[in-house]
């Protein structure tokens, strides 16, 4: 298959690139290195020493004999999207070429509009270029479980039946986004569904929950395939950001009461989910939704599990809790659905002590590299409360 | 109480300026003239001659003393907005400033692009400018019935309780907008209701039926307070279209099977249902969403009424229906609750032949402006379809 990947150069995107080539599909992947620029702009980095996008497509046909296809441009820009459409003529769109972080929308106002204006304007030019110049191709969109925030019902994936005076009807889930990052999302699914319906595009949202892991077959092959591995307050997550806290000495910084409780996959598992909604495509007019994770872990769970498997290696990790800087609900219920995936044959690797070192050791290796100024949150949900 | 109208030069805005002006508050708007440039773009007009903005202002300050304020700018625009909020330090925002059309927001690409851009950041804008700049002033936003679209269940005000798997929330009612600015109006829902949950922003969102209607007490009272008029393919709706196509003796184009149906209410019922809302403001954190209409017709319900109330005054009104250019059901459930407004004291003016007749009156005063080759529909949904 011919498999486009927007935001090929991410966290998630290189790795998913690698992982389409090298089971012999035609990968091409587009990036502005926004993440690369916003970065530099902040002062931090990946903890991972990673290649740039023409280094790494060298390392990635000098090892395996495959080429990934590259362009550099911006996907808010039509004339960008037009000539990759036009040109590589994809079957499917795996779509992660967004600003991903919640805390950056939550900076101020201007990070908010551009993070709405890119997302939502990508989004809407990559619906617009499937329609018109690669119908058939099938949309795999990264939503995320963010989305639905945490309301007092168990979540469905993506549509829930409705009973209601006497009638019946089913719906899209209705959302409660917790971030200016996630109100993005929500608007890209509500965009995506209307072109399902009204043009007949066939797209998956996956609704990803937090990823964690440093290493996918392919990155470990060699450290120029290396995917980045973000631990600072902006491009950081939970686990990935405990993990290396565990191995600089820096205490595990739980947000609040930590009983926000979240889903979390594996990046090997992202990889496979994502080939799965490849694989086996939407059918046109259907807009599928699948609840991307495999586990539910609080945060203080994590810190535990982390702390845990720091002790079995000698390392001994401190939790300190810190105010949280995000408007949330510390306590709630959470039993999200999440059966799609398996039942397309997902065999889901759950989160262990074993696993956990793995990511410790990697983490060892660069930790020359860590730079824990930017660890402690400074966006704010409610400036000056 | 300071009054902020954004889109204040509009079919709504400007009647609603002068109706508070005239119940003696202080009444500042802001217009960036969007409506009439798009209307020079395309070649059509208003049916009535209207004054430009500083004419309309001058005439209202001749005729009853009173003064409205006006900033000529674009709310997408920090600084036209960070200036007026500063400047003016409203207590209430009415905001109608947003580009109101489906068919204009379904040409192409470009027009989807800059629909969703527009309201989208102009409504962040707002709400940053509140948190910011005016906190306390309670946000009158326009939405529209058109967000909900055709559920096979009633549709409630803004929120739904769900019983689901034991457990009970009320949570937002799902949306299945038809058009791309009915999309945009859902992501400023979205976005409002965030800024309320986490700043406690106080927001009342007025889910809009169709207008109908060309005179209010204010603009009957000098043909420079007239407001405008619109009949064409892109700006037009239903019932005043039919009223126009009537007196000039054009065929009522009903779109395809014509059991589409809506919610409609008079021009005057939406000035009151707005100074009802700003009289009674929602509380700090509150998101109240109300549907605001009074009846329910279907096009084919509007098109014999037309036809009826012609034959009364002597004109032979014919139908037509041609090909739907939308994409929506033409035979659906619609029984939207609408009591919230009721409630605060709102008495509809319900649609009779006498007030169809004062319509037909008004249009036939302008009758000589009447462009009927910019009536018939040229966006499509589906295009080539």
């Amino acid at each position: 298959m011919r498999i486009l990947i927007l935001g090929g150069d991410g966290y998630l995107g290189w790795p998913t690139a690698m992982r389409f080539s090298a089971r012999g599909h035609d990968v091409h992947v587009v990036d502005n290195g926004l993440r690369r620029a916003l970065h530099a702009e902040a002062g931090t980095d990946s903890l991972t020493p990673i290649a740039t996008l023409d280094e790494r497509r060298a390392a990635w046909t000098e090892l395996t004999g495959r080429t990934i296809g590259a362009t550099v441009g911006d996907l808010t820009e039509w004339s960008v999207v037009e000539e990759v459409f036009t040109a590589f003529r994809p079957d499917a769109v795996v779509h992660y070429g967004e600003m991903p972080s919640a805390p950056y929308s939550m900076v101020d106002r201007d990070h908010a509009v551009f993070t709405q204006t890119n997302n939502v304007v990508n989004t809407l030019n990559v619906i617009y270029a499937i329609r018109d110049l690669a119908p058939g191709c099938h949309l795999v969109k990264l939503g995320t479980m963010g989305e639905y925030g945490t309301p007092n019902i168990d979540i469905e994936e993506g549509f829930i039946e409705i009973d209601h005076k006497g009638r019946r009807d089913v719906l899209p889930f209705p959302k409660l986004p917790g971030s200016m990052y996630h109100l993005s999302k929500v608007h890209d699914s509500h965009n995506i569904h209307f072109a399902c319906r009204v043009w007949d595009l066939a797209a998956t949202d996956l609704n990803q929950g937090v990823v964690y892991g440093i290493q996918t077959e392919e990155t470990a092959m060699d450290d120029r395939l290396l995917t980045r591995f973000d631990y600072d307050d902006v491009f950081g997550t939970a686990l990935n950001r405990f993990c290396l806290q565990a191995v600089v000495g820096f205490p595990l910084t739980v947000y609040g009461g930590g009983g926000q409780t979240r889903g979390y996959l594996n990046l090997e598992d992202t990889l496979r989910c994502v080939e799965l909604a490849v694989l086996h495509p939407a059918a046109a007019g259907e807009f599928r939704v699948f609840n991307q994770f495999t586990e539910l872990f609080s945060v203080w769970d994590l810190a535990e599990l982390v702390q845990k498997a720091g002790a079995d290696v000698g390392m001994d990790v401190t939790v300190a809790p810190i105010e949280n800087p995000r408007v949330e609900l510390e306590t709630h219920h959470y039993d999200p659905v999440h059966t799609k995936l398996i039942d397309l044959g997902l065999e889901p690797r759950l989160l262990s002590d074993t696993l956990i070192e793995s990511v410790f050791a990697t983490i060892e290796r660069f930790r020359d590299r860590a730079d824990t100024r930017h660890i402690l949150p400074r966006a704010r949900w409610r400036p000056g409360g």
